[in-house]
Order: C-alpha cells, then structure tokens, then sequence
C-alpha cells in the first residue's frame, strides 16, 4: 500500500457532499496566483468556492443560485461537462467568489442543502429523464447560465432524449403568456447532451403554469419509452 | 403521488416508440411560432416531425431518409447528441417538416419501421462497435448530415474505438473507386464521440463492396478486444 | 450466420490489445492517398501506427510519449473522444507517422507496453477518477496534447468530478515552484470530460513534488464521495 492511499484526515477546503448527483463542495480561501491566471472566471477573487457534481446541471445552478441571493458571493464560473455517469444529461462545475471564506463556505453550504429540494422534479427512466425549474425571482446563477433576467421569475423545461424536450416546449409556451428566452439542444447552447430544454421567463404565474404543463406531457411521453419516470425527492413545484 | 404522474393517456403528438436506441417519433401539428423561431431549423415549417433517440444517428438518419423520399417532407434539423448511453457514439434528434400532419406523422412512423433494417449492420461487442450503411440512392437526410450527393449512391464505414475505424476505411477506399466525401473522428466531424467513419459516394457496386470490405476488417479488429460483434437485426448489406 | 462473422484470422494492420482502457494498436504500411487527404494530420507520412482506447487521455499519451522517444517516428494526431464507458473523462485516438513499417509496429508496441506503467496513478472510485502523470523530458506527444516543452520535466494533475481537479491544481502549484502551462475543465481544453486538470512544467524535482502534493490532497477528497480510490497498476510517481 502506498502512503498516500492509507490518511483519512480531510483537507481543509473540504465543505461537504451529497449523494445524489455525486456532488462535492469545497472553498480555497486564498487561491494560487498562477492558478487563477488560467482559470476562465467572469472575475476575480481570491477566495474560492467549487460546487462540482457528475450528475445534474440545472439541479446546482438553481441550488445556487439561492445560495448567492442570501450571502455575499458571486457566480464567477459555470461550466456544464457532458456527463451524468451514461446518462442523457450534464454534470457540473460551478465556482463562485467571495471576500470571506467564511461567505463562501456558508455559500457552498447552501447550495448543497438546496439539492433535495431542485432535484425535486428530476424525474428518471432506464430510457431519459426529464427536468423541471422554477423560480420567482431568479440570480446570478440563472443568469450567467441561462440568460435569466435578473429579479424576475425563470423557468426551465428540459426533455431526454432531446425530441421529448421539444414537445414539452412547444405544449409549455402555448400554456401561458411567457418569454421565451432560447432552446437548447444537443448541437446548440448544451454540451452534446440528448436533451431538449427551453429557457423561460415573465409573470410569476404564468412562468409556473408554463412549467407544470410541460411536465404533463413530458411525463406522458417519457413513459411512452417504457419504465415510470420517478424522482428521488419531492416535486416543489406546484 | 403527484397528480401528473397517473396519467397514463397519451399525448396527440405521440407517433410510436422503437426498443431498439430508445427511440421515439412524435408530431406537432402547429408549431407555436416562437419556438420556431429559437429551433435550429434549415427552413420554416408548422407542421414538425421529431424522431429522438439515446442511442444511433447512423440508422436513424438512414431510415429517414427513406422515409422523405416516400413522403412530402424535408429534413430541416439533424443534431447528434454524445450518447449511445454510455457507448462510444451518437444518439440523434431529427426534425423534419411538411404542410400537412398526416404526412408528416407518416414519414415517422416509416422511419420508425426502417429502423429494423438501418440497425441491422450495427455490431455491438462490451469493447466497442461498428456500423455500416449503404443506399443506392441518397436523400435529403445523407446530405443535411454527411454531405451525400442526393441522387447517387452513399455509403458510411464506421468503428468504434475510432481507430478501428482508420484501418476500416483504408482498407474500404482502396477495394474499389469510390468518391472520399470526408473522415470524421473524436476530433472533427463528431460530437466527441469515439468513432473513426468514412463517408464516401460514388457507383453503387462499388460503394457497396467498399462498405462490406470495411466491414470485414472491422469485424475482426473489434473481436480482438474481446466478445463476438452481434447486431440486433439482420444484416441488410450484401 | 454471415460469413464475415466467421473468420478468425487477424488483419495484416493489427499490433496488439491490452484490456486495460480497451485499447487496441495498429499499423497502416501504406495509407491510401485519398484517406491521407482527409485524416488531420499535422505531417502527412505514409506509414501510420494508431493507437485508440475507450478509457484513458493521459495513460496513452505518456506512452506514446516514451515510444517515439526510443523509435524513428513522429506523432501526428491526438484525438480525444468523450468516452471512458460512462465514466468522467476521455478515450484516445492517437496517430504516429514514420517512414518505415517495422519502425511505426515498434512504437506502437512500445507505447502498449508502457500503458501497465502509465495507468499506475490512475484512481477510480463509483463518483470518480484522479490521474496523475510526470515524465523528466517531455517528446512530441505531450508537447502536441499540452503544449508541454520538449525536453523539460512535464506534469499532468487531474480530478474528476472536476472541482476536485481545482483544489487538486491549487496544492500542487503552492508546494513547488513550477510553471503553469495550462488549467483544463469541462469547457476549456477538454471535450467537454467533466475533468479539471492543471498542466505543469519546470524543474524535474520540482514538477514531481507538486504532482505528488496534488495526489494527496485529490485522494482525500475522492474518497469524501464514497468508495476508496483504487489503480489497477502500482503507483509509478514516488
């Protein structure tokens, strides 16, 4: 056995994990000149907060973007790997900055707790899955990912494989007076994933109404493909 | 229970499902005007036909394009996804268009049928696979997505990891006079996926016997890393 | 059963497997002009060696990196599919150049034999992968792939999922002094693995110091997601 295999002791960046989506958040609190250099940041700062997942994009992004509403923090970089451990979607990597690192770990903290509640309308098959967003007010993270306008309410409607996406898009739309911000797709605004996603805002009730009628059909045709589409915790949006 | 999960009614949009690449073919009779608009599109059409799938864009695009030959439709999108579900290669989300939605829902529910036939060159070992396509006759989804003349015959050699695809297509180019369309691989013409494939057009004797020469050489490449390549429907090239 | 399922014999092109990666080596004596044509090479050579894995970037780059040190050949593409059968990061597509056949068969021999060393500080868990690579004097493979200078101490760090290849970066690059050559993450400088991975350069000493630093602290934090970090070959870099 090599030495390094056998310590057990966790590093000082070391803020927590979640099961679900394999998920891992730390802080640096005073991160390497060189490094930052190179890193691709929207800003700089020196202290540091990494949320990197295997599964689940949208899920971190809206967890997230809680997290910078209610601490003194920023979405500096959002990065979407083309993962999800054989599945149809993203993973993620999400750094943020802060001038605390007491903020930032505070931050990563938030995120992680606001997982069981964004992955609520993450649904699976053996054959896709589908995922629903909502919020009413939607923040750095929404933005720099989504192009969510700020202060106002966004929602997401995603589909997989892509095709299913489409369908859910065009029923959400034609449900309720909305913005329609953009859609994604395998070759377009995604990296390479099988989803088909639409990007959305406006009124508060009408972004929800647009989102729930989404997941109606969504759910229908996921099904359609074999398998109950099953989340791993509550649906939140209703 | 959520409410939205009982349904069990299906959508009108849905056409039918495949188990083969957890494929679905769906219609929307009216496509609201501003997901027209976001959609990627080579031209505007109300009437859209999506066929999806997690795993093939090869046999997805073959079958396709026997079906616009057929119907009175053309294929305005091809997007292929890193899929295969966690294989080396594509999944696909093919959008066409057309006036009239009986014609539409036709033309996916012929691609839906050719699948048996398009799949039937695809072998499979846990290492790795190959695919073979041959049409004397190329359309408009061979030319929207690998650049075949529409009219003359077309052909595609492809394995997976990429570099069995190399020796594939040397050995196909040199079997008999064929047109070289182009060589995709993981870095260009692919969507990261690990595949090696040669598109190439020409006479159809020889294209066809370029294709099954490919084919030999691939088989016995891929066997060397273990297990026997099988394919799920018959062989259709001989 | 078709015929061509039969045979056994191998191919003429065929060099060797190892399991490991799924890997397979093969040698073109002499390429067809037209597939030359359309391969991206950076030199174009008649005699070409290929190297190609569903599993492992790093692994058989390093390898490639010591067999054109030791044999008359050249590297002339390095091709990086998102693949390793649902895990986090890539396979490879890896091609040499050479003049003569017996020359290219021995790269690719060498760099075969060298995969059981070059896979020594790969570590997966079920949530991930850590890589560690180091050579004393970069050649050609690591200068195409990483833009690493010829002849000089190179290191490879790398953490998936890809926060943990963050913090991995940041210990490595604050305990030796080193050169920092590039940050790669799931959007920059992958394709799109969900994978961060600093590229050092510098004083041998120095390099293999930070590498084994970044080691370290990579194993804590992997090990945070569940599941104890396993290589299927002994550690090389001590």
């Amino acid at each position: 056995m090599n030495d390094f295999l056998n310590s057990t002791s966790v590093v000082p960046e070391f803020v927590g994990t979640r099961k679900i989506g394999d998920t891992i958040g730390m802080c640096i609190p005073s991160v390497d000149g060189m490094l930052l250099d190179k890193l691709h940041l929207t800003k700089r700062y020196s202290v540091l907060g990494v949320l990197s997942a295997r599964s689940g994009a949208g899920p971190h992004i809206m967890a997230m973007d809680e997290a910078v509403k209610t601490t003194n923090t920023e979405v500096v970089d959002i990065e979407l790997p083309r993962d999800t451990k054989g599945g149809a979607g993203h993973g993620s990597l999400i750094i943020i900055g802060g001038y605390d690192p007491s903020d930032v770990r505070q931050a990563i903290q938030v995120a992680l707790d606001n997982l069981s509640r964004t992955f609520g309308d993450v649904y699976n098959t053996p054959a896709g899955h589908l995922e629903l967003q909502f919020t009413a007010r939607a923040a750095g993270a929404c933005h720099l990912a989504f192009g969510a306008p700020v202060g106002k309410a966004y929602g997401l409607i995603c589909g997989a494989p892509a095709g299913i996406g489409v369908v859910m898009a065009d029923t959400a739309i034609k449900t309720a007076g909305v913005n329609v911000l953009s859609f994604a797709s395998p070759g377009h605004g995604t990296s390479f994933s099988n989803e088909g996603m639409v990007h959305i805002s406006g009124d508060s009730g009408a972004v929800r109404q647009a989102v729930m009628a989404g997941r109606e059909v969504g759910l229908k045709l996921l099904s359609q493909l074999g398998g109950t589409p099953k989340n791993d915790f509550p649906s939140y949006i209703k």
